[in-house]
């Protein structure tokens, strides 16, 4: 398993001075900076559904929760190693795929696999991969929220929740192949927006950063609460790409229901300066042909967040998350 | 469960930029060094039986297999990420003497948790520990053996897995009290030799050190196969407490079984110039009380491991080690 977990890792890069087969990794950061370190766990019943998720979706998503949680520190992503436990009846060729989904994953952002372990699960599938990078500066935060600041979101807002209702409805009345194709994926392949947090995190007007995995509610709470301060947000102004309208429509549910309350969509959430906000949006899109929206600000107000609609009435709001889990 | 863990952590030490609450933790290395990464899965039923190890025992342990890991690249382990996955049933002492037990294996060689997740399991309890650790210079690796080496270890060897015969026999004739609390501490709280490794590491005599997680046999074969040597060692030279011999005689099993085949033991296992063993072995006594045997010497035969007996004969052991799964 460690030749295989070795070949399927690829030829070292700079960087990686010992590499798979040691007891430890040995890696080289660049002089002067910081490391980041993020582990997450990914889990069958509770993360995916083997009925739905392909070992290689699988593999992917592993590693794009953790690449997520190191563009949210505006950080370059450099090593993972990943703990794997499967069940003896596991086939090599699940074992192959699940690997290749997380090279796919991870080779686009210059990641390697460095390192691991394996074990058998008397259960089932459980990954959980440590990320490892690097920052030349300082880290964009969760608590660097300041009263005044514009609140902001890459993308749009539950895709990923869409793509998760559609695949628990096999059929839905007016939802096209595409729509279904282009939410599943945002479900099961979610793109973690590395690109876009190293340039959000190196840019001076923004002030905290995070990345949205437990739903919009519950994330811009953390920033709240790590930062002191409250929020408010309209629901008017809530990105929503028109697939997700569409299933919303298609399978009777509130498309702001998804949008606040749904998670996974791995769309990075900051603060930054309120005059800030147009350039930041213009130089993101310039560089990464993403777009940032504009959807509420931070205020003094205890650690309250307050959800507008377009009248300017407060509305109560979808928030958390809970995983999918039976 | 963050605040909790975060809590738990204590507070951060030097180096610990940012911990526990952001979406990755931020850690400063010492300048010039490089950076060691491991990762160990511990599992339910696969690596422990709820029956015989507490909730505190299975913290220690998950901590201390990552610590000898970092102890054989003779680094020095500074930062841990905890992946912690357990059924919903799971009572929050049960959690919290977990992570007092990681904390107990840790915090003597300054480690602090840093960062992590945790999940609901469907199955039984997970735990993957990710080990950072740093190295001002060159750490020793498996393939540096060669051939002339002595081949030595610290400790005694086959410790744990008479422990672990122990906690299967509740009763064995004429095994005393005191031995079974000490075989059965020693596998269910292994000592990491974070301190001897290190020294060993600093020592330029030493070529090649790994720790002994799968038995003897067997990680004396990774040193081999990573360094294209073979190597013969001489089975009366095995360093065996007199505990270990007394289990051995009450359970009727055979001490090099344990020795040669028992894994968990948690040494270290290096090679060195074979004039430097006995100035190794004063060193390692003198800074950390702890032993060093000469216990053979690296050949240029391929990559076989002969094993004799006291007449020098060659003799068959038991190798691999079967993890504790039923």
């Amino acid at each position: 398993m460690i030749r295989r977990v070795r070949e399927a890792a690829g030829h070292a890069p700079p960087g990686v001075k010992v590499a798979i087969g040691d007891d430890a990794a040995v890696l080289a950061l660049a002089p002067g900076a910081v490391l980041v370190a993020t582990t997450d766990l990914v889990i069958e019943d509770v993360h995916f559904r083997r009925s739905s998720a392909s070992p290689a979706d699988v593999g992917w998503k592993a590693m794009a929760v953790n690449l997520s949680d190191i563009a949210a520190m505006g950080a370059e992503p450099r090593w993972a190693l990943v703990g794997l436990a499967l069940p003896d009846s596991t086939e090599v060729d699940a074992v192959d795929a699940l690997y290749a989904g997380m090279r796919e994953a991870a080779a686009p952002h210059g990641v390697v696999i460095v390192g691991g372990d394996t074990s058998t699960s008397p259960g089932g599938w459980m990954i959980c991969v440590t990320l490892l990078g690097e920052h030349a500066g300082s880290p964009r935060l969760r608590s660097g929220a300041r009263p005044g600041d514009a609140v902001a979101v890459t993308g749009t807002l539950g895709r990923s929740a869409a793509g998760l209702a559609l695949l628990q409805a096999p059929t839905a009345a007016g939802v096209g192949e595409d729509t279904r194709a282009e939410l599943t994926r945002a479900h099961l392949r979610p793109a973690a927006r590395v690109a876009e947090g190293r340039w959000l995190g190196a840019q001076p007007g923004v002030h905290a950063m995070m990345d949205l995995s437990d739903g919009l509610a519950t994330d811009l709470g953390h920033v709240c609460r790590e930062s002191g301060a409250g929020a408010r947000v309209a629901l008017d102004l809530l990105p929503v790409a028109p697939a997700t309208r569409e299933a919303a429509r298609g399978l009777g549910q509130d498309v702001l229901d998804w949008a606040t309350g749904g998670g996974e969509d791995y769309e990075l959430l900051l603060t930054c300066e309120p005059g800030a906000v147009d350039s930041l949006a213009r130089g993101l899109l310039a560089t990464t042909g993403t777009r940032l929206t504009a959807i509420g600000r931070i205020e003094s107000s205890g650690d309250a967040i307050t959800y507008v609609d377009a009248h300017g009435q407060p509305v109560t709001v979808r928030a958390g998350y809970a995983h999918f889990h039976e």
